[in-house]
């Protein structure tokens, strides 16, 4: 079945307090996007986050490096400028997910604190406002080890599981899956960065016809536990 | 603009020899695709390696673990059966790409030799037979260290830059944009993964209206130099 990505174009300029669900339904209903059962709604954290109050001041380099600090409970690298840190929430990134771009001059935009619940509200809104009830992930932009380049990635989930588990099930030939786990909320976060851009400011985007995994996923679900991980 | 990703379902199983881009033609045809500037083919690397007889004996885990030493250039990490090994394209991923998943039982899939030449073949290929010029990625599933689960990146690349350079470029509030390389080549072959699945033996699919970037691009632009690297 055949997928489609669907930008939602003329949200506007979101501020602490506005209402980000509110601003979704109308570009969706502007757009002429009627909602289906098995759409997800994918927003990029930068608008949860203004809306939710996590813009702090920042004048110069020092002071970015020193927010990133704060916000990291655990230093994985660093090299000059460059901080991998876990945030709070268990991801490991840049600069503890602290972004000047797209920001207000003179601020930087820290992560929700609690993406899973940003992304609840969000479907509860639209599950109210429209009787659909669409999963809603939170992206953010991501770096890689060994790869150039960044991707977006799911930092906030509801209404589906974070990783489709193949266990137990066969591939073509009869012989069962080694590949076990795939990040599908990853996937649709990236998918959905091929319609938004970064300089767009297209901060949402609906993707239809996914056959994404049921449950009731975290983004956490997405963080490898650290006795598991050989990077860090 | 709204992108679509499009399974090219009913392709053949396929074998040393046989013609991987003869049989996405094919495929595109039966299912009423009509080639447009601006696709995008994504083509899991297992077609490609096993039509050209990238395909080996492999009886037991010994075996299986003495081959992909052998299409390592170096090991990253290992622990237990788990070997972290760059491949001789630079590639840094599990057992080196081995794979014994959609193998046929008994053998085991290396990756092609040169995946971007692998890409560029069928890109001439369908240029000759359609007058479309479409890029093609091809694909394989890695995984990642902090995260769970896998995804799918380009390892293979022809038409189209690996990656989209933002920089000198600025953000809605006209900032300068700090992220300046987004990986888009992977992003697409992560959306197209939404469609292909590991289970339903979908090989490849058409990423429609995606702004992808020009140029020349080669899927080693995605790897990260070892000087910029901090964790190999």
């Amino acid at each position: 079945m055949t997928v489609e990505l669907i930008p939602l174009t003329g949200i506007p300029e979101i501020g602490e307090g506005d209402d980000v669900a509110a601003a979704v339904l109308a570009a969706a209903g502007a757009a002429g996007v009627a909602w289906q059962d098995g759409d997800v709604l994918v927003v990029t954290h930068k608008v949860v986050s203004k809306a939710e109050g996590r813009v702090v001041p920042v004048t110069d380099d020092a002071g970015y490096r020193r927010l990133a600090e704060e916000e990291a409970v655990a230093v994985v690298r660093r090299r000059g400028d460059l901080v991998i840190a876990q945030t709070r929430h268990g991801f490991i990134c840049a600069n503890a997910g602290v972004d000047r771009s797209n920001a207000v001059p003179g601020t930087a935009v820290l992560l929700p604190l609690d993406p899973d619940r940003s992304a609840h509200r969000i479907r509860m809104r639209i599950l109210q406002d429209t009787g659909v009830d669409v999963p809603v992930i939170i992206s953010d932009t991501f770096g890689r080890p060994w790869r150039r380049g960044l991707t977006d990635v799911a930092i906030g989930i509801s209404g589906m599981a974070a990783v489709l588990d193949l266990k137990g099930t066969t591939d073509a030939t009869g012989r069962e899956l080694h590949v076990t786990e795939i990040a599908v909320a990853d996937e649709i976060a990236a998918a959905a960065d091929l319609v938004m851009g970064k300089a767009a400011a297209i901060p949402a985007a609906v993707v239809r016809g996914v056959a994404w995994p049921a449950g009731s996923g975290r983004a956490t679900d997405l963080v490898r536990p650290a006795a598991e991980d050989l990077f860090r």
